[in-house]
């Protein structure tokens, strides 16, 4: 790999900002590692602002989003986030010849097949490992470690946000706003964090998941989901007594036979010292039930630049070191009945436990 | 995908016979999920007793190697075990042209890196998920999921075999040789469990994420061992009053200024709660330490035909996606030093506990 990897970059903010900083810190003499990268062009609406904060050799700041589109970068990495302009953003790249690596939920659950399909149609690459899971990789874990299985079951923690709100409010006795300006004084959580409290953030990526496990067209608004914001120091003090404690899961079974899905975001009980109760602050974790592998579990950081960073970093990793690779677009069914999930018997969070998940993860991870 | 994708097979034991049963009951009509394939050819020295016992369409029998290296199946998978004649058949295909599916580390660690050389050199591609960790898909998480990090270190739990014993003797109190029977009563484990017991296996395994993880071109002679074959039901009563019990693990931490790699496989005490205390039964599991991500953990079924068939698949489908993908031939360096493990001090089991890795495997799930 002889002339560097160009690499254009849309937003600035957390992720962009973070990702930018590995770009011009790898220099391609880590043991050949990681390639080296030119970072060309950072698009940022505040990039007049931006510019001064940050220098890299080489860099042009715009405002106008056809200057990416016309340079001569081999990827462009979309940070920015929001379903527009992103999505068209993405579309444009794609149609300008480009590679895109996007750390966009929302996008993805919305437009990734049809994205998907563009790309392949362009001869050119769309990853979206940063979509989901922080620096966990559960889009390559499903979508190419596990694609010889017939997976049945995704059950996770999305959200590292959230995760983070819950652990703390558990460890601590604090409130839930308390837990929030924790999370935010340690970068976990927006100044507007009610995405990831409400499930949308959670829904979005389940979403995505659903369609790389099940094949499965699934559109976020079909996932029940019960908000977390509700859920207060009390609620932690009686999951205690029960022996337990409350993390926001993300459930997806698909009954291939029956074509029916459950799925769901919402808070719930589950034991202490099992796999998600052990799962604190800001990680993400993930259970994938498959008919011939049993129970695969990840777990990582799931929020902050940096852990992000680290899955664009490996995405664009991999268009560098395969150009030409095809990133097949998924054959999708929207063939399927979604059997509603009832989140809302009882007001009591505790209500959404799910018996079953308790025992399997428990006959997981407390066998001994 | 039009035409079957057309498989032939080396080996038709445990892991041979449960890829050969998934490839043809894989129809492609599964919500396109995986495509039709069409296996070709078994090789196996005893297959004339063994055609008689599982028959399928279109399927030739085979005790000559050149019907498959001269045979039109564009992928081989190699299920045969051992060094020899295993690496020199891989060689073989990938000079014939067929890219080759392995799930042979003792292969991948001795030659892997002059193999995957050989395989880009010829447009073709050597997969190997199925040589490290069973169904979990421990390669991709490293060589891809990971790759955009710089990852420091990896501590896991790489024999099957072991572990199913371990947690059977800290369930029962029985005999080493008595979990032993039960183990081969599951199909957990060989008639001859010795390279299991006495580390070679994992530290094979062990070698190929040095390759993969640090770049390091480890042989897997280098790395320090201790066998658990003399662990008894005592070692068990003695961590158990430490809040403890014992799990085979392999450990390897380098440090990339200094240039020094710490490699070692062997009976450790682990809390009963810490991710690996919780590892029961035949799984596998790892926790992966990088610069960036931080801790990122993945556990599955290690051992058993069905799971590693589950690998297998999933790198037939990642070649019949992407014919000509690259699977980038790992550039190593050799110019490291080993830091050997002091692994005799005691006789007991339990000396080789570090606290290091006890205080972290508790910090990351024993936080709350």
């Amino acid at each position: 790999m002889s002339s560097p990897f160009r690499v254009a970059l849309l937003g600035f903010g957390t992720v962009g900002s973070a990702v930018a900083r590995r770009l011009v810190e790898t220099t391609g003499a880590d043991g050949g590692a990681l390639p080296k990268f030119h970072l060309t062009h950072v698009f940022d609406r505040r990039a007049d602002e931006k510019r001064d904060a940050w220098h890299a050799a080489g860099l042009t700041w715009t405002t106008r989003i056809e200057d990416v589109l016309q340079s001569e970068a081999d990827v462009v990495v979309e940070a920015i986030g929001g379903v527009q302009p992103a999505a068209d953003w993405i579309r444009a790249a794609l149609a300008a010849g480009k590679s895109v690596v996007t750390a966009n939920k929302q996008v993805m659950a919305r437009h990734g097949a049809a994205l998907l399909t563009l790309a392949a149609r362009q001869g050119r690459q769309l990853r979206f490992e940063a979509a989901v899971g922080g620096a966990m990789p559960i889009v390559r874990a499903i979508g190419d470690g596990l694609a010889g299985d017939r997976i049945t079951r995704v059950v996770a923690i999305l959200n590292g946000t959230t995760n983070a709100v819950f652990s703390r409010m558990e460890a601590t006795g604090c409130s839930l706003e308390e837990a929030l300006g924790d999370a935010r004084a340690r970068g976990y959580a927006e100044a507007d964090p009610s995405a990831d409290l409400d499930g949308s953030d959670a829904r979005a990526k389940l979403a995505i998941l659903c369609a790389l496990a099940f094949g499965l067209r699934v559109d976020p608004s079909q996932i029940a989901t019960r908000s977390s914001a509700s859920i207060v120091a009390d609620d932690f003090v009686r999951a205690r007594a029960r022996g337990g404690t409350i993390r926001q899961l993300a459930h997806a079974e698909y009954d291939r036979a029956a074509s029916v899905l459950t799925a769901w975001v919402a808070p719930a009980f589950v034991t202490c010292h099992s796999f998600f109760g052990k799962t604190a602050g800001p990680q993400n974790a993930a259970l994938i039930t498959g008919a011939h592998s049993g129970e695969t579990g990840i777990f990582g950081a799931g929020a902050g630049g940096g852990a992000t960073a680290v899955a664009v970093m490996s995405d664009i990793v991999a268009i560098a070191r395969d150009r030409s690779a095809i990133v097949p677009p998924p054959v999708l069914t929207s063939d399927f009945r979604v059997q509603i999930a009832d989140l809302s018997a009882e007001t009591s969070a505790l209500s959404v436990e799910t018996p079953e998940l308790h025992v399997e993860t428990s006959r997981l991870l407390e066998a001994v």
